[in-house]
């Protein structure tokens, strides 16, 4: 690559953009770790993308209607650093630049959605910015829809590796785009021919022009360090009916000794190479410098959207009094007011009628009566909505041809759904819930576990959620994803017993702020066991007193969802015999061990018998059994240890020993 | 459609084909479950394919050179069953149709290895089949470079439809097997254009035989009911030198009045549907009756292989004694017996110069001497070859160019990759290991479950396993992965401590036979801890004592790989104290749990102050923490809460305060 021809070819260009490029090296080498060679590649694109299309307030990085830029190819993360440092955004500084990938600093390793200004959504597991962003994009064109485009009108842009378009969710994530039609999406594939192990054809010959084409995209192409062409690709794109894939052809590591290959990729970090490259640059020697004619430049394009944000404003400003208290409301996260008494009304209705109800079907009960209240839920499944009874409340189905529809068919990509539930609620403005078998949570783990790592209050209805699910075998039967899930830190699996509690765990996934939430609901019908204290939410307190012991207490029975009924049943053969038991049920551990240590103990007290039982596996009982400080506890669990096994569900629990009187016996051995 | 004029053009053929559709129909109906619309709407693709082409012996399904029949969309089950019924496989029956999706049965919900013949692999989980069908294609393709045309030379041929489509990991496997121009691969794709939720277009508007010449395939399009066309498109496919993609024009459940619709796609149990279906195939009304004639055409079309059989079995039979012997112990998947030396040798070096080393760097130790005496190793990663040091001991790459290679670029696909490894390993003759970080076990859950539950020995080299992963910040960072798999189902994790334990550990993962492994290997160097007992695997207790107390003992520690020194520096801070601590060196939690009770009470006595410490979270370590029999127990547990963040390893350690004086601290306070 003759960088002298570029220089020369557009030298205040060349400069802007070889900003980005000295910051990189200089933290990187600072850091002495990191990855210089995609920020170097990208800078050119980058650099016009925000100077002359980026729609953004640099004072105001959470300007609503901002165009949302999305960096997938997360390791790039300087790039986005370098950038909202150079248009200055709030608390970007030099210093934070030093300080790249250093405790406590904003500029951690990988974008991390919450550390720094300018970050959309937290990327670095490749793949997961590009399914985000097709979130994103849908969520920009339902909110379009629903208030207009004076107060909505964005664009979503999305830099993409290679690394980016090999994972599967990019698949995904492209059919879904394609077939939406987001003509408000645009991604930049940096085509640079470069993995970690070397070359791109060491693993993957695919023509991505062809097939972004065959998913129903426009496709587009240019140099990736010639501005002008840039900036015609990204017009041509931006004029397409349909989401538009540009491929960037850049170097790697532009200009480095380490430039087109696989050593470009990760630091460059010799100080040698760090002054060459900068030679040939033509850019100073010293480190962290840019010149004050180029930053100024930089926070000019940065200050340049805070006329049409005013704009904005004073369009917002115009909406009705009763609009913008829901267009605050919303855009905050807030539940409506009405949604607890809404709840409570259906809690109550449960407990006159005590129906015989899988938790499925409770949980459409639930939607029934809050999608009609609550305006920005934004439902769909992968494939199985009769199934996980995800479409209720009179929503519609959202696609190209009616844009306020709030159900997506989302087709059987879990983890497509999930990256783009990911990106429709760091949005804003939008609560998406997504439907699927509890089994395949495996499938879309990679992003829900980014919900987790970026706080968000993501509702994941899985459905299906254990050996109950019945004919269909141990390949859709869950076992080991209940203790899965409760592994992941800021996570709420709730795992409701009846009607009753499955409204009160709806409703704490509705009022989630920042902690996402997997609702693991039975295929098969279950018994009505919560018959008091319908206005308290007692889901809440994760696990609580269901019913008491009547003769003296020996035993404690702990039992969460389609075993809570196994459990009473086995109390009542212990209090037959006349062995006090009490039920706790237990929908929610994480929110149990957030309880204080007083509310635990009175729940479960030492002393007495305990016995766990759950359809699935004793990992995550096991803090159950422990006790308290370690008390002494004889403790046992009934459950699974193993794979299920295709047959009918009542078969199943008998033959794998799930059942009343093992319970009992269970108890008994142990007292 | 008009069946009357199917049934006019082919009458042999239609009877032949109807066989597999009212075995579907009658079977369906028994169970009162499953699916009828794929098997009904694929039969006529099955009987050209199996009676035409596919190479098989019906009564030795396990003929190493059979072609391998892959069905990735597994809920099609009773296709594969009435095809293995027909032609006559071991122990198919008739009442194990009847039986279909009952306790017991051969016949489970979706096809499970190990359970009916003909099961090449376990489907179900949608898009698996293909990715394996990717992986048994790759070994041929090796195995016949390495053993020749005359015992190694078959085809691997997979029905999917748009669910396995439209999944990711399709894209995985089709970009990989295009890359690697695996020519003896057909997919036959199910285009009937619906799916659970509607018509495919509801989610979907991919072209897919467009995606498939993208990533380097060569496609074709038949008319799925016509068996002459059927026939063409296959024989154009097998000489076609790239992978084929036949795109099977069908009729999802045709014949019945839910044909063509999303109703046709689960169970017609109706008896009135299920008459009017079959009456329009013009077979009898009665439930599994099949014609002798027909029955006796499917049993010769199983028994035609049975000469090939033979002609392969002399030709087996002139390989050399030294040959055949080899033959014989990758088949039956034992390892060489100089396998137990080799690894003695390993360990005795390294307790001479106790290293400090990271145990991905002692893993590549393992395979520079193990390679070299197990020609059925291969291996590969998800690139990061250089990270995962899984490239070693000589073996050269994998490609079009030199298919005996055993080391395979999977590139940035780790569901690919494992599912591919399902397929390597279920192939037989070979013993395949791959290679990403352990955070992205996540991205390969999915296909990792399926070794669990076939009970294969594929082993996962998952390195970079905690926050000692340092700069790349938390979304690369391991918190919850380790309790994730170790709830998982017949599977082992195994977080060796220095060289001797990773040595140990891959003994054990080169020797299962029936469960698959996961090597968790640390990015960072760590010190030496085993300086005793070389000659016995310890790592196969999966927990033992390290070290003695040296003082009366009053605390127990356990940990796990990089934390074994922290525990025994704490030891050293509390011993100093003249507290005495046993430490306890928990590589494998799985296999310590199936020692007997005896010994477990022996390594973890009862009455001393218990402390593990693991930077993970503490889910799996509470059984540690509870005692046998629940005896009374102070313990408690040092490690993760909630997640990593970016900054050097060292000062996380110390931020998080997986400590040894934490440890030591934590001991105390219990005492």
């Amino acid at each position: 690559m003759d960088i002298a021809a570029l220089r020369e070819a557009h030298p205040d260009h060349w400069r802007r953009a070889a900003a980005i490029r000295t910051l990189t090296l200089d933290a990187v080498a600072a850091a002495n770790s990191g990855h210089s060679g995609a920020p170097i590649g990208l800078a050119d694109v980058a650099t016009v993308l925000w100077s002359k299309h980026l729609k953004f307030d640099a004072a105001h990085p959470q300007w609503p209607d901002r165009d949302r830029f999305i960096l997938s190819n997360g390791h790039a993360s300087m790039l986005i650093y370098a950038l909202t440092y150079l248009t200055g955004m709030p608390g970007m500084d030099l210093q934070q630049i030093k300080d790249f990938r250093q405790w406590g600093s904003k500029t951690a390793g990988h974008p991390e959605r919450g550390h720094a200004p300018g970050v959309e959504t937290t990327t670095g597991p490749l793949g997961q910015g590009l399914a985000n962003a097709v979130g994103k994009a849908m969520a920009e064109a339902h909110l379009r829809a629903v208030w207009g485009e004076k107060v909505v009108d964005h664009h979503t842009f999305v830099f993409a590796g290679d690394g980016c378009l090999m994972e599967g969710i990019s698949h995904e994530a492209i059919a879904l785009a394609g077939m939406q039609k987001l003509d408000r999406l645009i991604v930049f594939f940096d085509h640079n021919g470069i993995t970690i192990d070397g070359k791109v054809s060491l693993a993957d010959i695919t023509d991505q022009r062809e097939r972004f084409d065959a998913s129903g995209w426009d496709t587009f192409a240019c140099d990736g360090h010639d501005p002008d062409d840039i900036d015609r690709a990204i017009r041509e794109a931006k004029a397409s009916p349909r989401p538009a894939m540009i491929e960037c052809r850049t170097h790697i590591a532009l200009g480095a000794p380490q430039q087109d290959t696989a050593k470009g990729h990760g630091a460059i970090t010799k100080p040698e190479d760090v002054a060459a490259t900068k030679e040939a640059y033509g850019m100073a020697a010293g480190s962290f410098v840019i010149e004050d004619e180029v930053k100024s430049w930089w926070e000019e394009v940065g200050a340049r959207g805070g006329e049409a944000h005013a704009e904005w404003r004073a369009r917002l400003d115009k909406l009705s009094k009763g609009k913008r208290a829901e267009w605050d409301r919303v855009e905050a996260g807030e539940a409506p007011r009405k949604l607890q008494s809404t709840i409570r009304a259906l809690k109550k209705q449960a407990v006159e009628a005590m129906p015989k109800l899988a938790t499925r079907a409770a949980s459409e009960k639930v939607l029934e009566v809050v999608n009609p209240i609550m305006p920005e839920t934004f439902g769909g499944s992968a494939d199985l909505t009769g199934s996980n009874n995800t479409q209720a409340g009179g929503i519609t189905v959202f696609d190209p041809e009616n844009r306020a529809g709030r159900y997506v068919h989302y087709g059987i990509r879990e983890h497509g759904m999930a990256a783009a539930m990911n990106g429709i609620v760091t949005h804003g403005g939008l609560r998406p819930y997504g439907g699927t078998f509890l089994v395949f949570s495996d499938y879309a783990r990679g992003a829900i576990r980014l919900s987790s790592l970026m706080a968000v209050p993501t509702v994941y209805v899985m459905t299906h959620d254990s050996i109950g699910l019945g004919e269909d075998g141990p390949t859709h039967q869950p076992v080991e994803h209940l203790a899965a899930l409760r592994a992941m830190p800021n996570h709420l699996v709730i795992r409701p017993a009846d009607q009753v509690e499955t409204a009160e765990a709806w409703e704490i996934a509705l009022t989630s702020m920042t902690t996402p939430v997997t609702l693991a609901l039975s295929r098969q019908g279950l018994p009505a066991v919560r018959s008091k204290n319908t206005n308290k939410n007692l889901v809440s307190q994760g696990a609580y007193v269901l019913a008491e012991a009547e003769a003296k207490r020996q035993v404690v029975l702990m039992a969460s969802g389609s075993e809570v009924s196994v459990a009473m049943d086995a109390k009542a053969a212990l209090e037959a015999d006349g062995i006090g038991a009490r039920v706790v049920s237990v929908p929610c551990m994480e929110l149990f061990w957030q309880q204080d240590e007083s509310y635990r103990r009175r729940v479960l007290p030492g002393g007495a018998v305990r016995v766990a039982v759950e359809a699935a596996v004793r990992q995550p009982w096991d803090r159950f059994l422990l006790g308290e400080r370690g008390r002494e506890q004889k403790a046992g669990f009934v459950g699974m240890d193993g794979f299920g096994a295709s047959a009918p569900a009542e078969t199943l629990f008998e033959k794998f020993g799930i059942t009343a009187d093992a319970v009992a016996e269970k108890a008994k051995s142990l007292l």
